[in-house]
């Protein structure tokens, strides 16, 4: 028996804006940060979780006083009865009664809840010696949906559906487990697509994605039509009529402006329509994938929770199915998530990017293909090639496609260094300034 | 012209989880307690901006972490360009792109975002000397629009629609204010309500509920059917069959089980049936809605923001819109959510209780009834008689109405001796534990 001793939280921040050394608090370029954490334990293995939530930078702190304040239930626990039923962990983390009210499951506090959980399965996986997506795969489906908080979601799927559907796909996990080591998982590509690219660098990098072998890439859309539509102009003629172009709107439109904007588009055949608007707007997305069939909608890294995706696919929202390592509870709702997924015969295409997504979000598709879904038809992770250097077991992506991991634990892991040299310290404000915000004097 | 100069902040937590008050089928043991901010200007005037968000215990330091960094937002500030238009002061806090990223648009960010919105209505309605409620009675209509943010909501309510309602409503004000001062605005009390009560208490506690002129009751359900019927069947015969009798079940069901307990208690002709499932299931409720009908469905208090406002009303999922002052992102978005409701046709009746949320969320029904609804027909605000005492300006609650509160400001301001004695004093575990999270070692 072993328990936990410590944890270790740790405010990362890189300054992927140009301008983080200058005095503008509010500048719009994204940070890509973690608010992180390590897990101790006196076991005399050494091994320890890793975890943490992606954010872009301001409020990264907040962040980090969540995961500790969610991290009180671990003290002194101990760790094989964690790590032995963590469905139990995590409605544990979750039913925090108290904790709810800043929620409920959703927002700071809930991914707080998903950096702790995907901790205690980094150390689960390192304690079992398989990198995640195979211990994951080879549970039993009892063990599985043992995992899953069904509350709120058995209007649309029952412990009995998710078990159906894990025994359906049981007698052909070995097989797959031999196609993926072989074979890989695929990945698309969104480096061609950012906005304020050249129209030179755009076409360049349009050509290599395909030369790489990428199956699709994506392009950011939304800022100003006219520029879209000569971006994706560019595109299709670098790429030609057939190859799958995806466009992301980052929540910029409203309903009416959706439609509007994919419709002045649709000639260029988008292979489907990120974000069109906000990820709280289930019947917006459902009147959009309506107006703008038949391309399909894609949503999910920025849904708070398997109610959300729920809704979506009841309403016929979506088609795509973006799952995020680090927005909800963790490894067991992204479950649930993949769970709802085949239950309504969606394609599951992670999100992935910022610093540290690719690496988590890769063990999740992989065990949707040999556990769950059982194809990867038409099913790709997103591929940045941004910050890999930093994890000690950074992603392998060759010929378009994602090598499967070897390597135990989840993937989280950040090198020392990387954490010592990016750690931020503090302040938004120039140094000179007087605090503003003070407590309450106690007089 | 004059500038924030600080802003203090306090941990203010009560003991309430002492008694069984407050408790219900999801919160068993809440320490109502506010995340708590103060705006100091340097004006000669020494007015000062009060705000919180309230929460029931553990996390209220997340919170008050956010309120910190969103407040950063304030920094060296002109309070004349900050005050004189608001619409865009909350815009520029609901949109820095960096922390949209922890919501966006929810839970703790969003919150947070609430509370120093509202501290600063609070010094907008001293520096005008009037209560907040009568402030925003006397604004325009053109003024009133433009607090609102309609991203996301055009495609159920656009700002000529609202304006028209303003409009409409605008010939009455004077009348209506009048009515106010001398009426005050419906109140109904969930004090007899909660569960752990024993038969008896519950019986007198229905019995002064009626004899001090309330027109409504709520009763906590959903924690065991056979004790709600018999609670029911006792508040009944002590109420007789005409008097309205809500029920509150907390959020504690799934679809089908929500409409299988509240068919059980039907023949009791509950007035209305609040959270009766996930505050983020819009299509649950309308399910359960179609199902109960024609009991009507209540919720609010812990729907995120306008946009999923928007879709229970879209989808016919709710007719009790139950608004409350510190969940979402304070007062303008809490006056887009009044029109969307006065758009649908829909009852307001407001969640209070907690600490200080009576105090915060009368002025809000109050503006309803004279600028927006114009009527107080079927519109209570929820009243408990707890924590009023720790107020400078209480609510005064005679013959089942809130009185309308005369003093200036938005009724948020705590005394400083209640600030003093419940500043919490850190750490859940035991004092003389170690630390369990400590910052990563910078080696």
């Amino acid at each position: 028996m072993s328990v936990i001793v410590s944890i270790d939280t740790a405010d990362v921040r890189f300054p992927t804006s140009q301008s983080l050394d200058g005095s503008d608090a509010m500048n719009p370029d994204p940070d890509y940060s973690a608010a992180y954490l390590v897990v101790h334990t006196d076991a005399a293995d050494g091994l320890e979780g890793h975890g943490f939530v992606f954010t872009i930078g301001r409020g990264n702190e907040v962040q980090l006083t969540a995961i500790s304040t969610v991290a009180e239930h671990l003290r002194g626990r101990n760790v094989e009865a964690l790590l032995d039923d963590m469905g139990a962990t995590s409605a544990e983390l979750i039913g925090d009664s108290q904790l709810r009210w800043l929620g409920p499951e959703k927002g700071v506090m809930h991914m707080a809840i998903g950096a702790v959980i995907n901790a205690l399965w980094d150390l689960k996986a390192k304690r079992a010696c398989m990198p995640l997506w195979q211990l994951l795969s080879r549970m039993r489906p009892e063990e599985l949906v043992n995992l899953v908080d069904f509350r709120y979601l058995s209007d649309a799927l029952t412990r009995d559906e998710a078990l159906a559907i894990l025994r359906a796909s049981e007698p052909g996990r070995a097989d797959r487990e031999r196609q993926l080591l072989e074979s890989g998982f695929p990945a698309y590509t969104t480096t061609p697509g950012w906005l304020g690219y050249s129209d030179e660098k755009l076409a360049r990098l349009c050509r290599e994605a395909m030369d790489e072998g990428f199956p699709q890439i994506k392009l950011k859309v939304g800022a100003d039509l006219d520029d879209d539509i000569r971006r994706m102009r560019i595109a299709r003629e670098v790429c030609g009529p057939d190859y799958p172009i995806a466009i992301d709107a980052n929540q910029r439109w409203d309903v009416a402006a959706a439609i509007e904007w994919v419709t002045a588009l649709a000639s260029f055949s988008p292979s489907w329509v990120e974000e069109p608007t906000s990820p709280d707007d289930i019947l917006g997305h459902a009147a959009i994938a309506r107006g703008i069939a038949p391309i399909p909608v894609a949503t999910g890294e920025h849904v708070q929770n398997r109610i959300v995706f729920k809704q979506l696919m009841q309403a016929g929202a979506l088609e795509i199915v973006q799952i995020d390592a680090t927005r909800v509870g963790g490894v067991n709702e992204n479950i649930a998530i993949l769970l709802l997924a085949a239950k309504f015969g969606l394609t599951v295409c992670p999100h992935a990017g910022g610093v540290g997504l690719c690496e988590l979000v890769q063990h999740l598709s992989m065990f949707d293909f040999v556990a769950v879904a059982g194809t990867t038809e038409g099913r790709m992770i997103e591929f940045v090639d941004h910050l890999h250097e930093h994890f000690v077991t950074p992603i392998e992506v060759e010929r378009g496609a994602y090598r499967a991991p070897l390597a135990p634990g989840s993937g989280a892991e950040m090198r020392a260094s990387s954490i010592r040299d990016f750690r931020w310290a503090g302040a938004h404000h120039s140094a000179g300034d007087a605090p503003l915000v003070a407590e309450f004097a106690a007089s």
